[in-house]
């Protein structure tokens, strides 16, 4: 249940010479992966945009395990890993649906950024409270 | 019958500085609404591809109407507008769901080309077979 | 002169599993083509934005004719075709350095918005005049 | 000497609805300074993939410290940071030229890899004697 699934094809503009999915086109994925969770939590991305917050990325890592190719059918598997007023990490595994296979495992620190200031704040102990059953604490 | 939906949500990554999805972002809609076409056929592209063909595009003309946001659930519906021996064209309508808004209508032209030799060839007789009741007259 | 050239290479992630550049990658080129010539012509699209205007792609045809591959120097020729008070038009050759390819041919439409009000405006009478020698009536 | 520049301009396209670079739009810049190294070195990229070898993408870690904006001058540092006979690292910082803003810092492992196999391989003695002398310690 901590576990949000988003199940998507991959997409042939998304390939690339080598004839699988290039490693850029993993962070879209990933990006969709925590706005399906935030929407799945009751709090959707574009509500916290309208509170006036921004959750702005300061760090990804992302190891490439096994490629995805054309048509796949992908499941990102996306976590909530950390959760503080100021900053939040999520955590990430990409897999073929087919097989099985891990393609991609990924980790994403943000920090809340007010977009009046664009400087770091807080997030509202409301939104905090809904999030706060959905953290999970291995990675 | 003849139009195929594909249904899914505008990623952050699709958005620009301007506030709405890129332009430039609504090529792989259309390219993923002509692939869920082709395997609603019951010719995946995956296998006109293993059978040694490829289906280049041509021309796209795209007339934008009106903006798709972030996280705006669209629909692109395609239609198949021309089926020759040696090229097929794509007829598409990009909508918003929640407002019925009409954001893209774009055709696109292919030519088949024969993957080992990369010239011009034909779709072989049995995939043209599958593929002729899909034609759909009006623009 | 009335043409602006902006050479680059062909980045890796802009090809796909056919082994050349991505058709939509295309887009972007253009985009640059066009923020080249405008800054050429000594209004550069910030400061057009800066004073309150977009410039929106209203529509794009592109002819695909020969492709471009990873690390291509490619040279993007830019014309500005059309100005009108409220709406603009751009042509564009996109051309592989080495052999002199013709890869596209492309046209886009644009029309003029006021940023506040996000309607359809007319460009100040200044810039049209910086603008008007451009215009290059072949296309 | 062995920190190798590409400088460029951010794309309209590379932004965002938060006004700035997409954070996945700095991974293919990345690959851009790591692609304009090797050519520097002599050994560029399409020569190693002509000899058999593809350099397969293993790991990213990319932390963002200041976004880049649309049309900012923008330059790659990249250095070669770690070369073994079967994987080697890049590092890498882009900065706002204007302004001399440090935007990322940036480390990507590769792995060698057959073309024809699949497999991991090793750089054969020649290419690792002209890329020797690129290693640079201090990340």
């Amino acid at each position: 249940m901590k576990i949000h699934r988003s199940t998507f094809r991959a997409r042939y503009a998304e390939t690339d010479a080598m004839g699988v999915v290039h490693h850029a086109a993993y962070l879209p994925w990933l990006e969709v992966g925590r706005v399906d969770l935030l929407r799945a939590t009751g709090v959707p991305y574009t509500s916290i945009e309208e509170r006036g917050f921004l959750i702005v990325l300061s760090d990804i890592q992302v190891r490439y395990r096994s490629p995805a190719r054309f048509d796949d059918l992908v499941t990102i598997e996306t976590r909530l890993i950390l959760l503080k007023t100021r900053h939040l990490s999520f955590g990430y595994r990409v897999l073929v649906e087919s097989t099985g296979t891990l393609c991609v495992e990924a980790r994403t620190d943000h920090i809340v950024v007010s977009r009046s200031s664009m400087r770091a704040t807080q997030l509202p102990a409301d939104l905090l409270a809904i999030l706060t059953p959905w953290v999970s604490v291995k990675d």
